[in-house]
């Protein structure tokens, strides 16, 4: 068994990071691809599984898919004034189709809004046609300077929510549904909580009234956004004209929302669970949830140790790994560094005591089962799995979260922190929501990540930048 | 209810089918982005339950789904030479990005092989790394001067098989193999009989050794290339240099295949089994599968009819369209349109007498059913039509296929046949594979679509064009 090249958390994490990342077969770089990643088979599967969790939800709560044009008249990104400010320095730009120059450039979809806001004022006349409720399952490109995988890559693959309302308040309530359905998705389907909040206005979308995320703490401390829901307000429909006729008979513009989640949620999957010895999935996003290592040395065990592994398989659905020229030794290795919930060892004395040890990837202990007892142990085990990784990331985060009442206190928690320490925390103080306090923030290199929707600590303060009153502390930490 | 807006098939059958894609939901052209469309949902609930249908296949076959990256640098393409000579003419370019001038551009991936090529050189050294057996879902773009919504379109959806083996035989039988699952999907899930084919020369992929089709007869009469699947040789293994070191110790070029079906299945499809009322859709791609339109008139009528629409809609799995403000006979109009193939009707009287009402789309006929035996009847119903449709697409596939032993009797056949007449012909016609003859019968604007691999004809006979021995006849058809 090769000696493991995954470098220890402790010792660098964001080595550690990409280490898992390879060794998972979860991505690699592109390295001929500023910026791009591939997406391997371990972390391709994730992803659907993940991508049927949330569109399970999203056509739950009404909506439907549609898929719009990759490629965006470069025009239309200039309607939206904050928008086109946010987005022109990421642009990648086709000039050239057909063996011509083109004589108005495309932009490559950094995200939908503009060509959302033109279909929109063709599909949209009469309050009759409302809510528009549109999904997308879309590939977009954003010219980002420092990637890493998942987490940064100029492309990433994401779906993007877009819909049109008659009044604010039905937007608003759509805007937080599916942060509620983001919430819900990260905390029992990838086992990682999150503290549900609005962006500051610094912070929000570039085109947003105002934008929501659902933030989560990775095992170095730094903090994750990992979805963003926007409350558009009337924005885009009035860059783009999508106005309706009310009952009353009045033209009015919709109100719009726009949501979404990329693959940059596998990376804070991957930063939430794994440990040194690589990958570890929750049993829910595990693609494959159990594998049985036959063990047998001489020829006469093998055919019965064979044959009760893929007894037991067939019985719990498992997957037998019964690859010859591989010692048993190796596999374990492969199925761990892979993430897979559940090993179950089969050698000749469990054949003969109808015994299987079934070993848990989270925490490495190993338990002798009954055979007959399996199909409903396993179960069990990989439901109590999915529990005790959601709760030890809950500790983590209420162990990582203090409290700081003034910018000293900030400074002195955060002014230390790299990715590569992993030292990271959230600081819980009251800051004012206003620009010149984001400013302030940031000479640390760590921002304000949210204002939470619910004040879990003492209510209102006074703002440690400006002195200012505001009405209840903000998440600060350092973020990828 | 409205008149309808659909051109009849015999009328113009390139318009009716404008028409079907329209009013079916299916999608639209963004005329603001050149030769693209948006997929509207049901164009899209449809993809996906294809998509669905492919991907199940795929992994039965041992395949995994990856993600490569939508950008390749543009030396890439240039390292296989038909390859290039194929795609130049269609690529589009970025050359800004970032804000920035690109020292090399990329283009947008017209197809996947090059940058497989680049990734194979890397992850394959020894023949224990073989097969490779990777799938990916991805889009594509190809700067097309004529498109048509679905058929040809510059961006569209796909997904692009792409694997590696260590001798030719096992790569030809992938191929095959592939086919043989493309055949399936087609005939058993589309209900759209296809034949399977060699492409001659002159019409196999730009860098493959030899492609293999489903071609299918549409309602026009006019051919589908609906999918293809190419061995690829060691083309793209010796441009991109993936070697290995084979058992015998030797280091040998891997022997590569790649396979896609794209979105352009869906206007197969229409094509396939729509009529002058709109779209037809088999059920087992069918988004909704059933409809419950309520009736009533008076208010008294109004509680039972529901009650007992939801009740039999809960036990059978159909959708109730309770939309108020919409008479039944605009809901009929609306689901017909559709494409869904069973309408249930339900007024007071089907009520009192425990019946419903079942109008199947393609036929037309509608029948009463007492509601208890709904359950058992509504499945058989579908299964039915699904049969039904595959059995009358065949026999226009039959019926429109026609013989000729001269270059005359092919001009004949096919001379006047256009898009808008829909009044095509299969030709089935002893033609050589040689570049020569596919240019004779471009002559015809028609084109050798495939060499079938089983022949249901005379066996071998002379070449209409070059009068040289072939040993089976071709199909000759103008196609989409």
């Amino acid at each position: 068994m090769a000696q493991s090249p995954i470098t220890a958390r402790g010792q660098d994490f964001a080595a550690w990071y990409q280490d898992v990342v390879l060794e998972g077969d979860m991505a690699e770089p592109a390295e001929i691809v500023k910026g791009c990643m591939v997406i391997k088979p371990n972390g391709y599967a994730v992803w659907e599984l993940l991508q049927r969790a949330l569109d399970d939800r999203f056509k739950a709560t009404g909506h439907q898919n549609i898929y719009l044009p990759l490629l965006i008249p470069q025009s239309f990104l200039q309607k939206e004034a904050e928008h086109i400010e946010g987005f022109s320095p990421e642009l990648a730009v086709v000039t050239i189709a057909g063996g011509k120059q083109l004589e108005e450039p495309y932009v490559i979809r950094p995200t939908s809004e503009t060509i959302v806001g033109h279909f929109f004022a063709k599909w949209i006349q009469s309050w009759r046609d409302l809510p528009v409720l549109f999904n997308q399952w879309a590939n977009v490109v954003r010219w980002e300077l420092r990637t890493r995988m998942f987490l940064r890559t100029t492309e990433f693959l994401w779906q993007e929510g877009h819909t049109a309302h008659a009044t604010h308040e039905e937007a608003l309530e759509e805007t937080l549904r599916m942060l509620d359905v983001y919430a819900e998705v990260a905390e029992d389907v990838m086992a990682m909580p999150v503290i549900k909040g609005l962006k500051t206005d610094s912070e929000k979308f570039a085109g947003a009234l105002h934008s929501y995320s659902i933030e989560a703490m990775m095992q170095s401390g730094l903090a994750l956004q990992a979805g963003t829901s926007h409350d558009l307000g009337q924005n885009f429909g009035k860059a783009f004209n999508v106005q309706f006729q009310s009952k009353a008979g009045q033209l009015e513009y919709v109100w719009q929302t726009s949501w979404g989640v990329s693959t940059r949620l596998i990376g804070g999957l991957i930063m939430s669970h794994s440990d040194d010895k690589g990958l570890v999935l929750p049993p829910r996003l595990a693609p494959v949830k159990s594998v049985i290592v036959p063990i047998y040395r001489k020829d006469e065990e093998k055919g019965p140790v064979l044959e009760t592994a893929h007894r037991l398989a067939k019985e719990v659905g498992a997957k037998v790994d019964d690859r010859e020229g591989h010692t048993p030794g190796a596999k374990f290795f492969h199925w761990e560094r892979r993430g897979v919930p559940v090993v179950l060892e089969l050698g000749p004395r469990d054949v003969a005591s109808g015994k299987v040890v079934l070993k848990r990837r989270d925490t490495g202990t190993k338990e002798p089962i009954a055979q007959a007892d399996l199909v409903t142990v396993l179960p069990a085990v990989l439901e109590r799995m999915q529990t005790d990784l959601y709760n030890s990331a809950k500790q983590r985060l209420k162990s990582g979260t203090v409290i700081a009442n003034s910018l000293e206190e900030v400074e002195s928690i955060l002014g230390e922190v790299t990715a590569e320490k992993g030292n990271g925390k959230f600081v819980m103080a009251h800051v004012k929501d206003d620009p010149v306090c984001d400013a302030r923030i940031k000479e640390f290199k760590a921002t304000i990540r949210c204002i939470p929707l619910v004040d879990e600590y003492d209510g209102p303060g006074k703002c440690i930048v400006t002195g200012e009153p505001v009405d209840r502390r903000v998440v600060i930490a350092k973020a990828y």
